[in-house]
């Protein structure tokens, strides 16, 4: 592409600068391609050990100073809920909801569930450890800034009012995610 | 690194010129190094509501002008079956595909199964709702070109003959994965 | 930002090699904010499937020249135990102790588990496809200079003493994770 320096001709000052200047937005345009100091995440699952996960993940990187981005979709829309109501929802809407947790406090674990026992061992042992709690986590997440958005797409397939979800919440779809997630320096579907 | 320009002694034109041209090459060895407009993804899972959550980003992805590749590894390879076939496999890959969905329509949901209810109730909402169903996101991905790599190894492994996946797929291994992955802006495992 | 070409003053031969200076700390100043060669993952899964397809990307990496970090995290800290121990420990934990695998041979499958055949199975058909065992895909990716990290916050809640864990591990947070991945190619969460 470049010819070698031994076989240019010698340029004037003005061809010279006019080289310069190119470089300089070739620079430009290079520095719009680099990632961010971003991290995004798809929160898909809904189990406490993964949100916990996710959450752990999410404060450390904005206390590191990266600006943090969290997705909930699917079964991941019930970490935000804050109460659960029927009214209004078809029958399919209704045996979901009843079949859902009915908030954070409620999350299955992935493993070792044994109907809520698993769970609140774990919990157990985490206060004993000094973790903090999943609700912790969560005002400290948007103490530091993490940026919660709710999958609009899923909210209304799996029939959850907005007023079932936590106040303070974006709503938004795919091209919210992929808008954070292209320009991230990591990207992670738990 | 460099010497600040208090302390370098006045260039001639030509030293210039070269010095400029240093620059050019390093910027185009630069340009080489950052990410390309992709997005890599393992589909790992074969849980319809995971393999939907892929082809809905993969689709999305597509759609904003990236170019997206998804390699279907384990179960995920499932999700690309057209028919189960047992003849000729020794009794234990016979087994596996027996216990194998026969292909997209038949995916389990990974949670709410329900013996299929809970995958047939989510079908229903999406309908009712306008969600593209699977096959047809997995139509649009083909139609905008997203990559569909079948990994051989897992394939092999599994005893999925290649007559019992769709048609139009790629086969292979880690290495084609990762030649993706480590050029993109973002990957993903689901 | 920049004047163009055509309104620029004839600069003086000093004052375009300090624009060339310049532009030469812009170049490495960006050099820096560009992803390594590098691919990091947490392991949060326990399952045999996933670690498998976990050190099957590692290891292809660290062939392909990229530096690799694993984050081992809750159940993928079973993946890394060569022996249980009960002694000294609360109920809890000696409940969790006695419900975990007792190490990479006996990690369960996420699917066709069926109390242990479906990992047998899987097993027997890798060995007859020549597929490395994980015993070996393990040893492998230490021999190639993977760098494997035991997360000492859920090693800490799960109650898993360091003796239980094999030998030649690193022992971190969320922020020995973030440092590799927030300057890799690819992270990924399995």
């Amino acid at each position: 592409m470049t010819t070698s320096a031994s076989t240019s001709p010698q340029p004037t000052l003005a061809e010279l600068q006019q080289r310069v200047e190119q470089l300089q937005q070739q620079l430009e345009q290079l520095q719009k391609k680099l990632p961010e100091d971003r991290l995004t995440m798809v929160v898909f699952s809904g189990e406490l050990d993964r949100v916990l996960a996710a959450l752990i993940i999410a404060t450390g990187a904005a206390a590191m100073g990266q600006k943090v981005s969290m997705f909930f979709t699917f079964w991941g829309l019930n970490a935000l809920r804050q109460q659960k109501r029927l009214r209004g929802k078809p029958w399919t809407q209704k045996l979901m909801t009843l079949l859902s947790p009915a908030g954070p406090t409620q999350l299955p674990l992935s493993k070792m569930h044994f109907f809520g026992a698993g769970a609140a061992m774990l919990k157990s042992l985490m206060k004993q450890k000094n973790v903090s709690s999943l609700e912790e986590l969560f005002q400290l997440a948007r103490d530091l800034g993490v940026r919660m958005v709710a999958c609009e797409m899923s909210r209304d397939v799996m029939g959850i009012d907005e007023q079932e979800l936590v106040s303070g919440l974006e709503f938004g779809g795919v091209a919210t995610f992929l808008g954070d997630a292209l320009r991230s320096r990591a990207t992670l579907f738990i």
